[in-house]
């Protein structure tokens, strides 16, 4: 298709970024709340055809592949907007706040994409926030206010692991999304400073 | 297939429980490595054929539900044998470790078993261990040795996160195997005590 055309081009054209847009919301919301959402609800969740969503794209994988992406640059966006800047600790606890909601707000989607995506991609999706944790980490430990005699890998690997164990407690309300983000400050906060 | 029987009949029992038994093994064994072996990778380390293994497991998820069976069951046993008395930190010391080895033997069967069973029964699976962090937690709270601030369901997700991102660092190869045990101790007394 040529990049400009008749006016009715057009149209067709703005018709399927919108329905893409939709389509990759919807499959947000969906994957979400349950990662087992087939095409069929996704469509229906999108007010478009199974035939419509087929044709911008070829399998469930691929809708999956493209919410990933999306989640990951909106995940990236949101953290690079943070101050990390001043007392190594407070930093750290912005930037754990941000994540839970980030990481609560995709919920079960990384339930759906581990299903479909290679375990290298799933890592790589985190490799971002990874490194922004590290520069703050290291920060922490040589200013003396963080734990510099366990590996750094292993105080992100604990990071990640209490974002997402409380992900997955707050999904199955054992405790509110209200307090999370506290209690996931307080524990990493406790388990890695001085 | 009558409970005595000739002497032929015999030894074909006997073949058939230690055929079923290698394989059981054999299928541990090879999912805490890889969560995706096959059949044929499993009859292959079990020294026995295809239609054999087929013979006493009808699919795939049927062996590894049988795997998980006994990974829970051997679990519970170990930590039936812990002295969970004396000050409530030491002994959740002592309980993490036990776990901690636990959780890292049977390594990536849990990522096996839970894209084969559903998510209800592998809740089910930590019930055993979860009641039992839970009565220890119940104790070291009332005598003040742990936060009693925070929900004891938070806690009890704490540390199965911790305990799971230790193991999967582990296998990762992030941490040795011989200081897991104590970063998993140090990192969970840190975030719970008082």
């Amino acid at each position: 298709m040529a990049a400009t055309g008749t006016s009715a081009d057009r149209t067709k054209r703005a018709d399927a970024v919108r329905n893409i847009e939709a389509i990759i919301d919807a499959a947000t919301r969906t994957l979400a709340v349950n990662p087992d959402a087939s095409v069929n609800e996704i469509a229906r969740a999108a007010d478009v055809g199974r035939v419509t969503l087929y044709g911008h794209f070829d399998s469930r994988a691929t809708l999956i592949r493209e919410v990933v992406d999306r989640a990951i640059a909106q995940t990236d966006e949101a953290l690079a907007r943070l101050d990390f800047d001043g007392d190594p600790r407070d930093a750290l606890g912005r930037l754990l706040e941000a994540t839970w909601h980030l990481t609560h707000r995709f919920g079960a989607i990384v339930v759906a994409a581990s299903q479909v995506l290679p375990a290298e991609q799933m890592r790589r999706a985190h490799d971002g926030p990874a490194a922004r944790v590290r520069r703050l980490l290291e920060r922490g430990r040589t200013t003396g206010r963080f734990r510099d005699d366990v590996p750094i890998d292993w105080q992100i690997s604990l990071i990640q692991a209490i974002v997402h164990g409380a992900s997955s407690a707050a999904h199955r309300g054992e405790i509110t999304a209200d307090v999370a983000p506290v209690l996931v400050r307080d524990a990493v906060l406790a388990a890695i400073s001085t």
